[in-house]
């Protein structure tokens, strides 16, 4: 198989996932809005993409503020204590990071606030440290996807169907993290 | 920072968190072994290696089946149904892949059951499947620790100091998964 086919399976698990999700949250959760594992959908980086690139990654940072905040809020309403799961420590630290990631790539190669030189130098760590962020995203994803199929059920809310689709959207996403590092790893 | 010191991060974070989930299981679980997250500890391939590595896997097989079994004889003492989580479903796919990984590398490295050239052009899949599978086994792990935890809040069992516990062994398997990753990035 030729790189471009990894490529090819990486977003095609990137798509199944992310509809897996929507049929999951629209279907069965009635929309709601919990988990804060949207940044995993964007992350294919070249050099010639670099706006575009820089634009969805920008994208993806607001959407992680967004989650963030409807995590905080629902903690609220329903008096769940904030930051205590694994979870949501894996969330917040790769939420952080990539805060600093995308900051230091913005100021670093868009406004290209380094020499060339240095720009060369750092580059092949900027790929690295984009690469280390969709391995803790995916696992943000993941322990998030356990969280709340474990909290539904505690609730008795959780039946086989339900449960057998989160199982899949997590494997979708898995895949998707497990064929963009084959398809980064050959490139 | 060199690849050499990455690599001793990534050794630092693996020691961290084998020191830091046999903490949690011996002083809080008295013992108890549940989670199959064993596998992860032994991945650094070289060629001059081969034969350690090899056998440094199987052992990480045996302990798999160890842990699997010990899974399934709790399961049935417990009444609890098998395989309906997403940590279990991540974690038997992670295993047969890893199974079917090692049975590959035993015939066509060590009995060397393919040509030279064979060899030559299956070795970076085997390099970048083996870092999907140390990526899986991670998500495993992380999804394993989520579950466990989940399940002792659940029973009223999980207080403060030891969920704490619990999330820096999932950050520290995290932070291995990230080091190991970068390092052989730049190798």
């Amino acid at each position: 198989m030729s790189p471009l086919g990894i490529s090819g399976l990486a977003h095609l698990f990137g798509i199944l996932a992310f509809i897996l999700l929507l049929v999951w949250l629209l279907h069965y959760r009635e929309g709601i809005d919990y988990d804060s594992d949207k940044g995993f959908r964007v992350f294919n980086r070249k050099e010639s993409q670099e706006v575009c690139s820089h634009a969805l990654h920008l994208i993806a940072i607001v959407l992680g503020i967004v989650g963030l905040n409807a995590v905080f809020k629902f903690h609220g309403m329903e008096n769940i204590p904030n930051v205590y799961s694994l979870h949501s420590w894996i969330g917040i630290v790769t939420f952080c990071l990539f805060g600093l990631q995308w900051l230091f790539g913005f100021v670093v190669f868009m406004l290209q606030g380094a020499s060339v030189n240095t720009r060369a130098k750092v580059l092949p760590w900027h790929k690295v440290g984009g690469r280390a962020l969709l391995f803790m995203a995916v696992c943000a994803a993941e322990t998030g996807l356990m969280e709340k199929s474990c909290f539904l059920t505690n609730l008795k809310l959780l039946h086989g169907r339900e449960s057998n689709l989160i199982n899949f959207t997590g494997l979708a996403i898995l895949l998707f993290g497990v064929f963009v590092n084959f398809s980064v790893g050959f490139s």
